[in-house]
Parts: structure tokens; C-alpha cells; sequence
């Protein structure tokens, strides 16, 4: 049994500590929350701590905090020379300081309060110090998730990028939809299979194979026609750069 | 039973004489095609035509043909006064002509070769110049599919530039995470779970409500960094102008 002690009340630490107490091979011996209220309804209260000094003896420390608590709170850890790990898609390794093992233990998936999730097919990424605690972690992650990753801080920083592009800015298109479907009565629902194909196409193809539309095409009839039923100027903007980035990769 | 004959030979004439022959509402008498090659291994060979002149009489005529070839086809057609449709996304109703009546029976999916689809679960959007007519398309695309709207020209005009939006662009963005991931040796697959629960949430949520990230945040420190780890100025200038784009949003 690996001995886990989770740090955080926020929304991945509650995820954290449920399907945690679900695995055979972990121990979660302790919470550590400023706030431990929704933590209440997860852990038995005996296992909830909120003053630092009280913290438990594990083998590994997971702080599922915001990224800039990070360093203050790794600091201020009553020990020295014991692995502890953050969450985080965009902190460096090195933030948790040289007085403990560094580690890092991120579940690349957006949660949501109150969504259950599956964690088998959440990616773990991982990242440690020591080939030890390295493989430590690799034991922790498969314990809770089918696809495990080792993944280095600089890769990880490109990944939350490639993030941002393949959730945030794709969602936002998702909404220049929804929008224009609100304007002319059309039930944006109507989109969803066409949006889950698109999201699953590229299970079997890549994204470049994928591409279809009036941009790949060329068919500047289209492009002109849909330029024209564009009233948001934002929106305007972004088919003209977004057809010009489609072509530039046909060239090559 | 409603009897069909089908023009056409590509992608959506293959799925939809599939489909079609599976409905014991509907008879397709007759697939007329100039290359029935494909055809012969999804219709019996004595129901396929290759000459016009040959076309059988049923009560509607669906044109699975490519967008410039449907006045033509259907100026050509030897008969008048019968119910003639296309299955175009963005060509109006009226592109049909005067010497039938017309109508529109768009199934709103993007169709790939040796993929079988779902008929059940795709929007098949329908449109006609007279009422009766209007409710056999009705009764038609009932026979295959659980979801089905009428939706006009002008609507659906729209709804193709929402398709662009929600299903071309949002491709390329996957793409251009995929070549983000093949430089820094990432495995795409990891990004998988993260994108189907992107498309996946707003069934429950709308995309303004799911929006994350680091520009509805306007977290400054994180944008800035991004764009150092870009390397192409198309997909930089991309950056920029989404993250403008979802902060415009946050205003309203």
C-alpha cells in the first residue's frame, strides 16, 4: 500500500481523494485542507487535518493546489527529504524547492464540482527527481489510471499549450456557433454528432488527414459567401486567419 | 412504402442507398449513377441505371450529386411537376428549378468511405416548396433517422458556416496541437480524453459556460509565455486573436 497524503480541497483534490480511497494499493492516511468542508463528504473526518504541523507520515506528499501556493506551501512542510508532487499542467518541477524530493503527478483532464469521472482513462503525467520516486509515482498513477505518461517539465509546459489550443480556443469556436445558431433560431444541438464525429475522427486519422472544408478546397465562392454572412468582426477575423492557416499547411 | 430513386455515386449517394435499403418504409426502385461501380456492391445490379432517359417514376427524387452539377441534373431530368431534392448543406432550395417541385433532404454529417455511420443519431434536415411535400421528406428521413428539422435555405446557409467553425477549424486546431506534440515528441493520444470531454460537455453546459483557460482568466503571465513557446507566426497571430475573441465574449 502506498501511504498518500493529499494536500488541497479544491476540485482536483476532491477528485483525487475519492477515486484514491476507490484503489486497493493506496492508503490515503491523511487530508491536509484549509477549508476541509466539501472534503467532509469524501474522507471520514479522522483523516482530515487542517494545521501543517499535525501532517501524517506517507511516502509521498500530493499538493493539489493552485500553482502559485505551490512553492510557500512545499517551504513550509515540518520535513525534509520526503517526495512531494504537484498537480499542476504548468509548473516546473523545481517549484516544490531542494528541501524535499520533487515530483510531479498531473491528471490531464478538465474537472468539473460535482461531474464524476473516470479515471481509468484520465493520462497521468509524470515527472520526478529520482529514478525511485519515479517509479513510486508510476505505481501511484496505474494504481487509478490506465494510460500513464512520463513527461518532462518542458514537455509538460507544451502540453498545457496544446491544451489551450485543442479545449480552450476550440470550445470558443464551439461558442462562435452557438451564437450564430442563436441568431438565426437554429437548435445548436443539431451540431452535436457532427462535433463528437470531428472529435473522435482523430482516433483513427490524423488531424491533417481529417481536414476537409471550403479552406482545404480552395472554394473561394464559399469563403466569400460565409465572410459575408459574418457580422462580428472578431469572429470575421478568425475564418480569414483560420483559412489561411489551413492553406499554409496544404503547402507544404 | 415510399418510393425513391437516388442520383448520384459518391460518399453520401453510397450511405444514403445503404440506409435507405434498410427501412421497411422506404423502396429505393432505382440508383441512377454514371459510375456504378462502387454501387453494384451496395444495390442489386437490375436497380441501377446509368441512362437518364431510363429513370424510373417514385414519389421523390433525392440528387446525392455535387453542388454545381444539381441544376443541371435537374434541368435534364425527363419529367415535370415531381418532388426533386438535394443534399446540399449551403445550395438553396430553388437551385432544384422550376420544372419539379422542391426540396432540400441534407443529412448533416461529415460522410468517409468504409466508415459505416449511425443514421439513427444524424440530423437530417429537411425543406420543401409545398406542404405535401414537406411531409413526405418528413416521413422519409423519419424512416432513418431520430432527428430530423426543418430548417430553411437561409438557415442552413448558416449552418454550414457553423459546421466550418465547429468541425473544419476546430479539426485544425487539433492539428495544430498534433504538430506542437510530433516536435516535442508528446504522444497526440494523451490529448484524446481531454478533447472528447470538450465536445462531449457542452451537451450539458453551453460553450459560454464551459469556457477555461488562460484568456477568459486573462492570465497574463501564462499568454505570454504560450506565445514564446510558438514557433509559427500563423499559429501565434491564432493565439492572439482567440484569446481577444473569448475576452470580447467576457465582456458582453
Amino acid at each position: 500500500m502506498i501511504k498518500v497524503v493529499l494536500v488541497g480541497s479544491g476540485n482536483v483534490a476532491q477528485h483525487l481523494a475519492k477515486v484514491f480511497q476507490t484503489s486497493a494499493s493506496i492508503d490515503l492516511i491523511q487530508v491536509v485542507a484549509r477549508n476541509p468542508i466539501e472534503m467532509k463528504a469524501i474522507v471520514p473526518e479522522t483523516r482530515i487535518c487542517t494545521d501543517f504541523q499535525q501532517i501524517a507520515d506517507a511516502s509521498v506528499y500530493v499538493l493539489a493546489i493552485s500553482d502559485n501556493a505551490i512553492n510557500e506551501v512545499a517551504q513550509n512542510l515540518p520535513f525534509e527529504n520526503r517526495l512531494v508532487v504537484h498537480t499542476s499542467g504548468s509548473a516546473h518541477l523545481n517549484i516544490i524547492g531542494t528541501k524535499n524530493k520533487q515530483g510531479v503527478f498531473y491528471p490531464l483532464q478538465t474537472f468539473s464540482k460535482n461531474k464524476t469521472v473516470n479515471f481509468k482513462s484520465i493520462p497521468i503525467c509524470i515527472e520526478a527527481q529520482f529514478e525511485d520516486d519515479f517509479l513510486l509515482l508510476t505505481s501511484l498513477a496505474v494504481a487509478i489510471s490506465d494510460k500513464v505518461y512520463p513527461i518532462s517539465s518542458l514537455q509538460r509546459r507544451k502540453l498545457h499549450l496544446v491544451a489551450v489550443f485543442v479545449c480552450n480556443f476550440v470550445n470558443h469556436f464551439y461558442h462562435i456557433g452557438a451564437s450564430i445558431c442563436e441568431e438565426n433560431e437554429i437548435p445548436f444541438e443539431i451540431l452535436q454528432p457532427l462535433i463528437e464525429e470531428t472529435a473522435i475522427k482523430i482516433k483513427s486519422l490524423s488531424p491533417a488527414a481529417a481536414q476537409t472544408g471550403p479552406a482545404l478546397r480552395n472554394d473561394t465562392e464559399t469563403i466569400a459567401k460565409h465572410l459575408e454572412l459574418l457580422q462580428d468582426e472578431t469572429f470575421k477575423e478568425l475564418y480569414i486567419l483560420t483559412t489561411k492557416s489551413i492553406q499554409n499547411v496544404k503547402k507544404l
